[in-house]
């Protein structure tokens, strides 16, 4: 038994609500456990430079922790002047993320900005982000097909993301609180489509390594909670579920 | 009549969430109409380096926006690596307010960190978080006060925010929405103690000018104003409402 | 009487040197009291991008002090990498209260970059770079009337700028000098075109309020303060003064 | 077979020149192919603030490359003021990996700096810098064992890294070179010890995706590339390889 | 005959005002032809980290222009948020040339600041700095004796700074303006002491190059400037003049 | 005698590694006894802003050492988020001195960027910099020579630099290690050309000052030592040496 009851392969309550925010395209509040993060997509009508001229889009996605998300209050990266390795890391995560379920090629020369802004943090903020992220892009999309800026739903197939790791006493666990995290050995996120295919694998052992055994007892539990994640999303996007993949059949 | 159907004198229906976010000492969602703000007040032991050995403590505030808050995208400050004169003069101005009705004698040598984030925006951002920060503020300090590390209540008296202004007709108004905002000729802030007394008056026209007469009127609408938003704090603050004032008596 | 025998409704000494650095289009160095600013007024040929194609133009400000213009040496903005949310303010100020008197539809798509440098201070340096910045940039669109760019002069009316304040005795006086300031309960900066109609108010009480009463009492002050400081103005400008509102009629 | 006339499951030559650099303590020029990478490391005799007093070690690394290592030209980071969030992840996964082969308990209040530089980049630069930097660690904590500063070799097992990748015709390769990783679907990075245990899996499919059988063939690879990686580490260890190990048996 | 009229030997007229800024220790304006500096000189009783506990003191200098002090207006550093790479060299040589003239052992743990603001540049406004700078310097010190913190003048000999240069018609000249510097094959600026020896020589042929004897005759109209120079440094100085080099006899 | 047994006048090995980076246009390894700099000469297809429609190119340089080229290890300009003025002063040295010795006007609108990489220090690298950019850059002519992008060599001589110096004794020495170099009362950089004319001569007595005589020696000093760095120059450009000054002849 888990600090907060759960069996191992259990993950933490997930609520999504859905235009939670007014202005953006697509925005919703994802919550998993108490790890709570306001999602906006917001589609922008031109590309950076590196992308124009090539007739096709791209996604693009910023992370960011309001300071007291945390136990500690964090000093604000826009007051430090810069943003944290941490940071960079995370929001390149999502768009690379994001991007390999969108098809760049049906969107024009548009970008979405995908903002993720933790307001509350209790452990795997960055999967909740990607999560929450894949369904306000969806949300972004279904204004734009309603106003007939596109006409097919460019997404290829559902995204989530999911933490797993191992205690210090061996045990392999799934979707890991603050407490957990902070006390493992090995911490992997993992994000997958609804295919069951792989987009990300990041696994770590700081001070710590894993076998190969431990890995695949990881991915197995990973794969079961995409599962009941990616239910999550299906509920949030209703009737748009049903055009996932148009543009590939 | 105005756009949103509002008498001149009236304000926008104000909402106050107490605990909002787990973790600060004090946290407020406040809503006035359509901006909503988190205000979350944070404790930490010690101030400064130059207040250090006074034996006094330290407020200070800073101010963001969701980059989507509005309706077009923002830069986030963190990626421009700077922050804006603007998100400058209104942190100022939040924590400038606040000291002036917290007796910084009475908490000993620790600094009071408010967080106004700014999640949706409608106009009146800073007059919501000024009115926000200050419930937050009693919250920390009414767990300090549970807590035993202060034996009194040092807030001095109640403090809150309101906008006025002269539309291009010439009418004065309060509390002005974003529409209402853009379109002014005079913006006013004002900052009042729930004596009725001026913490900070800044009225701006520009590309135009305003008389004594306007200032007058504008004066008495924000006074309306003041009295029912400080209502509003009053109810959210409950028990804890008593002990204002406490170590001034 | 006061630490340097003025009256309570008493202005320092104002002395405006007019064609001060030679290279500027308008130029002048603004003495009130002990506080020097260099103000220079240069006309760009272009606007920011914001701006673009609107065939109107726009001024902007910047303010900074030497070093060694206080009492205690400042650490350079420029090495610190950053301009403080003070001159921030500042230069945001003086910006916004040029542009309320100056017709902007009628200098084509130009920028006036306008310098407060402060040399020396002594108090009011915000106040005495407004009353400088007017008469700097009278001179400069002087010269582009003499070199016919433009045919009427484009500023509307007179600008200048004076502080006031309560001081911790609650007597409220006219331009503070710094060791006045620096006691001082409320400051309150206010600008004021020549026919006696506000542009801005800040009035601060910083760990102090003040009453609606004590606010009149200041606002009398000021105009009193503004109507000599206006005086001081035309004089410099002498002939170009005829000029001025022209657009208007 | 491969651009390079290699089998998949062939890794390109490697060369690891010692003491290389003459200031540092420890330093090799490794070659992985026609990637060359600087890897210094420097012992400093004080830990950073977040590990004082607990009277152990720290290892941190910085990454960079000079900017014609690459075809194109790249800009200085130090020209452009900041480290982008490619660098950040980078040394951060260094670093990450050192330290979970090394004994920080065993090295007293220092910090070890490794610095890798990429003189030349063909792919694989970040494995290349990790498999580097170990031998760089290992020959600095010989000096101190020769100096008597410390009196057991505090590194627990070898680490080295390599690439795996799955090119668009779906077929899975090893230790991937500039051009075929420019043509990648999946680009993964794996981490791991002389005792076949994983440190980092970091596996991307930007604009792709990948199954379990494919993220088991690459993992399959990648073990017979760290084995022979390592042999090239023995031998330019030496020695010292003997001692490898020593504080935990 | 040159541009103003002057023989290729002739330096323009020098106007050293002291006691310029009230502020600081040592103040001067020093205008050099149509080229103005304030040169202010601070005295902080600490030294930078680097220099501590040696008993002994530092001078460091700082130099930065008016936006406007040029022809065409040059962008604020502190609104670039980084200072220019001239601007670092001419500070350093400052700094650099004013050490080589002060007995550092005898000021004890202070730091001199000098500050060269530039209000209205026509050439040469590095050797002007310099020029001032000394004369700002020793005002400090002068109220160090007078105070008593200090014995006995610290500065050994006097320091100046003139350019030389070749005009594109092979003719060297002395003490360049603005218009024959840009016009100029070479620029060489020399900092001598009143001993006639040199501190520093810095000559540059941009797109150009000098021989040996077009070296030699510089050097001799610098040599001629700098006596000149000195000569008005005397009279500004006045009694403390006695006084220099007292710590060396 | 000096520390390393050389003669006042005698030069360190110098030893010219060609196409040392396989992508540069030109790259060089220039050894000048310990101290070792990658010199890499970029060539790119557009100039800076400043220089556009001028038909004619730009050459500027990039100067940086790994942090552990000297004995203590230095904190990356990166990870500052800054460039030093030492590293400024160095850069715009070599930049303006290639600039010197190129016809701009013969290799269109391109920019050559020039990339020196101090790998280990041991004093004189900004002059060994210099002389292995001038190879770099002779070799990237070359490459375009070859490719007929232009018909003629555009570098008009040779070009390199040396060091020349006082002991604290009095002695006027060539080519200062990093050990002489921090014990020397004078330091002087001396820049010439293959006809022994002066581009660049930047001397400094730190504390301490140098007279005429001692001047005159160390240029003696410096044209020994610059005759001999031109051979080793020839040696390495081979026939590419019959062309230089092609375009002046």
């Amino acid at each position: 038994m888990r600090n907060d009851q759960r069996q191992v392969n259990h993950i933490r309550p997930v609520k999504i609500t859905p235009d939670y925010i007014s202005h953006p395209e697509g925005s919703v509040l994802i919550e998993v456990g108490d790890t709570k993060v306001i999602c906006n997509a917001s589609i922008e009508d031109k590309v950076p430079p590196f992308m124009r001229g090539k007739g096709k889009g791209w996604i693009t996605a910023e992370y960011a922790m309001l300071p007291r998300a945390t136990e500690q209050r964090n000093i604000r990266e826009s007051s430090k002047g810069k943003v944290s390795g941490r940071t960079m890391e995370i929001q390149r995560l999502i768009g690379r993320a994001l991007r390999s379920v969108v098809d760049l090629d049906k969107i024009g020369e548009r970008t979405v900005w995908v903002d993720c802004d933790v307001i509350q943090a209790d452990g795997g903020t960055r999967t909740a982000s990607i999560t929450g992220a894949f369904v306000a892009v969806v949300l972004a999309f279904g204004k734009l097909l309603t106003k007939g800026t596109i006409s097919k739903m460019p997404v290829i197939d559902y995204l989530s993301a999911i933490s797993v790791g191992v205690l210090s006493d061996g045990k392999e666990i799934l979707d890991l609180n603050y407490q957990e995290d902070s006390q493992a050995d090995v911490d992997m996120n993992i994000v997958m489509t609804g295919a069951g295919e792989f987009v990300e694998i990041q696994g770590t052992g700081e001070e710590a390594t894993f076998s190969q055994s431990q890995l695949l007892t990881m991915l197995q539990l990973a794969n079961e909670g995409i599962e009941k994640v990616t239910e999550y999303q299906k509920e949030t996007i209703g009737a748009l579920s049903d055009r996932i993949g148009e543009t590939v059949t």
